[in-house]
């Protein structure tokens, strides 16, 4: 089944040579205007549309830019992905994402793929800043960013500030008057743990208590079990994620400890679906993934364009958004994810 | 900037035209085995990569799908673009998403982009089955599949079989001796909310109780609260979502009510996330959208290829997934998604 008009059936309708309508079509080559306008008027009247690729070739330019994504889940690719969109759009640009998962030989199809559709750039992201994708891309003769994911060397890379972040949820705990304030986090093994936990301990001035163990909502339960047995209760504990403090919240309530009225309670990440169904809702850090896509767009087509592109990490700032598990306002509400 | 090295780039450096070069490298045309040799070995050298379309353009065929979706939460869209991607991969084919959340100019972009790429065919899902996508696919000399999403009369649509889906879970909580159960779903202006509530009052034979509300946590304590108000007791609670059995769990520990010695809940999507953190964890429904997703891909390469594909809808079956929430267990544990 061909259900696809080609340059050649409108060339043939219109009576013109291939070359002919290619030119007719693309605005150039020498011919009269009654020719042109026939090719164009026959092209329209088929429903061809115009080889994107060809047109590429001539403008050395796709209107598409590839996302290669490791994080078969969404959570963090697809808010980055209406980032891109949002930032690329107003110029005609599309993003075609593939999920490569952690599969090196599925990465290597799509990259490919999306080599030989000429894309414009490609931004890879995945679901961990210090973890490389299973793909190369060394060689690859168009623009490449890293958008939260691990880079080689010389790379152009954009992740949230976790530092900042960090610093940030513990700060707001101070400032409600919290001292005794305990942070529960992921694995050591994690980059943004171990940077989130640092910014916690700068913030306080002194050790603190850090609690690593999984980015899971039984992590949260197992934490506030264990500090009720050492006989610890804290006035205000920093988890490193929102699952983790979803868990937290609950093991406090079912222990008769009030949030925030006892203990004042922030997560990460501002992932809406927890955050926002925990008991009281979670004040919490937003990573600000959409405005991580926007400004990997805006660079990605930076660098295609030509224009000079340093390389480097690029650490871009988080925002505390305010809801009722720390108690306190803020006097204008920071924008939410 | 350029980064691409074109064919006649390739064609220079060989010494022959563009033609001979295009022809050399596409394995037809007339020349020396030499000369296709070293346009070969040029190409390879020199790192061309064959331009796709001028492949597709003879091959008619461009070996990528598009999908377009209007979820911009991941949740049915990610695992729907992994089994379209396993069902294709294996033939080189790769599955490039585009988001166009609810909004037709973002749709329009997207789907030209993707003609012009000449994809083999597009699939479009969404949020729900009774809700068009924001863009018309009218007069697409391409095939289309819907699958998890509303589709024009005439097209061939996938969807997860909502009534035997709901079947099953009634069946699993009468077959447990629960009798007195209640169905606690989402709005009534949903089709699938009206589908299963059917099929749960087929399946116990009488008119049972059916809450409407929303498809959140928060419901799920409220319709608790309200049946316990009324001073209705049931054994057994089939929910219309996770988030909703999650709330219902949680409510019922809080009245002192043991799930699931004294209650059985029963969820619906198997969203891991929720389900598997519910304590006890949530036996609930998977809509197996991965299966959906591959049968997507097969159907519309199948139409690509010029395979005859009634139109109309499919209901691809769901399966339960045995956890704690309902006590109970399954002889072979059922495929999780």
């Amino acid at each position: 089944m061909n259900y696809r008009i080609r340059l050649e059936d409108v060339a043939r309708a219109a009576d013109v040579s291939v070359g002919t309508a290619s030119k007719a079509l693309n605005g150039n080559g020498r011919m009269t205007a009654e020719t042109r306008e026939r090719v164009q008027r026959t092209a329209r009247e088929m429903g061809f549309r115009p080889n994107a690729v060809a047109r590429a070739l001539i403008q050395q330019r796709s209107f598409t830019i590839g996302l290669l994504t490791g994080d078969s889940y969404g959570r963090f690719s697809m808010p980055l992905m209406s980032g891109i969109s949002e930032a690329l759009v107003h110029m005609g640009i599309s993003v075609f994402m593939c999920g490569i998962e952690d599969d090196p030989e599925l990465a290597k199809v799509h990259l490919d793929a999306m080599l030989e559709k000429q894309v414009d750039g490609i931004i890879c992201t995945g679901k961990r800043i210090d973890r490389q994708l299973p793909l190369s891309t060394e060689g690859i003769p168009i623009p490449v960013v890293y958008a939260f994911a691990a880079a080689p060397e010389g790379s152009v890379v954009l992740v949230a500030n976790d530092e900042q972040g960090a610093t940030e949820a513990t700060e707001w705990l101070l400032g409600l008057g919290r001292r005794n304030i305990v942070h529960v986090t992921g694995p050591e093994s994690f980059h943004s743990a171990r940077m989130r936990a640092e910014a916690y301990r700068m913030a306080l001035g002194h050790n603190g208590q850090v609690m690593h163990g999984q980015w899971s909502e039984a992590w949260g339960h197992e934490a506030v079990a264990r500090l009720w047995a050492e006989g610890t209760r804290p006035d205000g504990i920093f988890c490193g994620n929102d699952q983790i403090a979803r868990g937290v919240v609950d093991a406090l309530r079912e222990r008769g400890a009030d949030v925030p009225g006892d203990v004042s309670v922030v997560g990460f990440d501002n992932w809406e679906i927890v955050a926002a169904a925990t008991r009281p809702p979670l004040t919490t850090i937003d990573m600000n993934l959409r405005e991580l896509g926007r400004e990997a767009g805006r660079l990605v087509m930076a660098m295609a364009s030509g224009e000079p592109v340093e390389p480097g990490v690029r650490a871009l700032p988080c925002s505390l958004v305010v809801r009722s598990s720390c108690g306190g306002h803020r006097a204008a509400a920071p924008e939410a994810a």
